[in-house]
């Protein structure tokens, strides 16, 4: 099986790289504890091995919440050592729910690969997502005194969230786009994606021992953040190149899903009257069909509110580093991270 | 929908009732606080309410986690109060791993009931197990103090092992009996249903600070309580009566499962000798083919053998409970209830 290399683009922030090679060896000998069925099928979902267990130089993410744990401890005048376990569990969980999303959204593709199930089958990428969620909360538990404790906490409740979210985008994708509304649709997307980013980028502060305004406003940064790059994600949704994005074309709108544009769009005058509704109603959409509702979404000024949404939220997480005592190369850092992962074309 | 209401035996220990009062509240608050269409799901499975959120009078199973967690805090000389959080996380992790199974095994009945996902569908029964698998953490992590995370990473390791142990099972679905050997299946079922047993047994006496060596004895006496327990659970697997287990006739030779008396017997040169090799190996076997390998087994020792199986565990279990010093009154109940679900029809 081969797969498509996809390096990080030279303009990527430092601090992916510096992230990765930090947390890569936690990762791997925390997933080498797993059972070998398991880890087989973990392995190959995480990119790091093919589906025969060869090694794979496949895709493995952009590493983003590491890198935004190992800051966080930066941020609150730590050493980035600190933030290991944490950028780890979060990232463990990060994968554990797109193991199990894949098998409940049937999607083929990840990456640039074939998903888990579609390779080890539906029982292996269910019970490899569990080991995963499991294996997170471990290695917060093995890290002794009460910042373990208070980060395993912080984990499970930003879980929690994550899952709501989650059940939420299910629920709206058998919905109508009214019923869902734009506030409906910008709370799920706070949920599903800023809940663990909001994680992510106050846990190393959080096991560092950092005090609270300072985990407060790393936490507020991550959230925002997060909302900021689901809007980013609607558009790719939409409007990606799948080449870049490893989905195919118009994808959302191919699952129904109530994201962001196809919510404001349906929110306006223009686009009730629209032939929107009922393309969007369809159950089966051609390509053509495809091509036309997206270029409704965009005339109907779905494509312009989603920008302003991502725009909004990159400012205020960059204003919430101003509101707490951070150190000042990691602000600096986390900016640059920011502006990075809201301005992707993948 | 109509359930069959299957109360517990008049016979049953006293206190499976009291513990099931007292987790009641614990769990059905803890269940609300998710999502909408996580909570339905979760309540359906629960045996709470029916698919159409009418309440049900279903069976909500014995219970048998949350007394082993009660007890193990009075056997600690504490009161069963602080044992809430731990039966009720327990409890959770063992429904989330409910959930999944069915979902990776494709059963359709469980405690006489359509199992979830036949019910509200894959994906929901996947989240519905994720959030209460998260929610279990979040009970634990909300205990103050030291105990509340000392159960936690007892609970996470537990939760590890169990999940090992399924992986075992479902490998072992796909191997030869004889590759198995009768080791590897007695690992597989300490580890799918010791671990948890051993974590119930030990997680009231953890909530309530007691010393490692009463800790070690009752987690000891729940790591034999589920091997004994597992056992029965094989016989009934093949020899149990379908109106009182809620599965089909002979349900773990459909699914080829691997479980002690199929390894035992085919370890015996009659069982290798005997057509049971070729029945076993057989893709599907009709009424006569199951109820002809259901004897084969008898009489090549494989029943014989894991009676023996449960009662080695089960005297094990017992001599446990002698190794530390424990509140006498909390030991004869441990006693009892071992008897008790180690000699049950269902």
């Amino acid at each position: 099986m081969s797969s498509t290399p996809a390096p990080v683009s030279r303009l990527a922030p430092a601090v992916l790289d510096r992230a990765r090679d930090l947390v890569a060896p936690v990762l791997r000998k925390a997933v080498a504890r797993l059972h070998p069925e398991v880890r087989r099928v973990a392995e190959y979902h995480m990119g790091w091995r093919e589906a025969d267990g060869s090694p794979a130089s496949a895709d493995t993410g952009k590493g983003v919440r590491p890198a935004l744990a190992l800051l966080s401890a930066e941020a609150a005048g730590a050493g980035g050592a600190v933030s290991l376990p944490g950028g780890a569990a979060v990232e463990l969980v990060h994968n554990f729910s797109l193991l199990h999303d894949d098998v409940m959204d049937g999607d083929h593709q990840r990456r640039h690969r074939a998903t888990a199930w579609t390779v080890f089958g539906v029982g292996a990428a269910i019970i490899a997502g569990d080991a995963l969620h499991t294996l997170a909360h471990q290695l917060l538990l093995e890290v002794p005194g009460k910042e373990g404790r208070r980060a395993a906490a912080a984990l499970a409740q930003a879980t929690s969230a994550m899952i709501a979210g989650q059940a939420d985008d299910m629920a709206f994708e058998a919905e109508d786009a009214a019923a869902v509304g734009l506030e409906g649709c910008l709370a799920m997307e706070a949920a599903k994606t800023g809940a663990i980013l909001a994680c992510a980028s106050s846990i190393g502060a959080i096991l560092a021992g950092a005090p609270p305004a300072a985990v407060e406003a790393l936490h507020d940064y991550g959230l925002h953040l997060g909302q900021s790059f689901q809007a980013v994600d609607d558009l790719l949704g939409i409007w990606g190149d799948p080449a870049r994005t490893g989905k195919p074309v118009a994808s959302d709108l191919r699952q129904h899903k109530k994201s962001l544009p196809v919510v404001a769009a349906l929110a306006t005058p223009e686009g009730q009257a629209s032939e929107l509704p009922r393309l969007l109603a369809a159950d089966h959409l051609d390509e053509e069909g495809l091509a036309r509702a997206a270029d409704l979404l965009d005339s109907c000024g779905g494509r312009q509110r989603t920008l302003e949404e991502a725009g909004r939220h990159l400012d205020a997480a960059l204003a919430a580093l101003g509101r707490a005592d951070l150190a000042e190369a990691a602000v600096v850092e986390l900016t640059t991270l920011a502006r990075f992962v809201t301005d992707r074309e993948r």
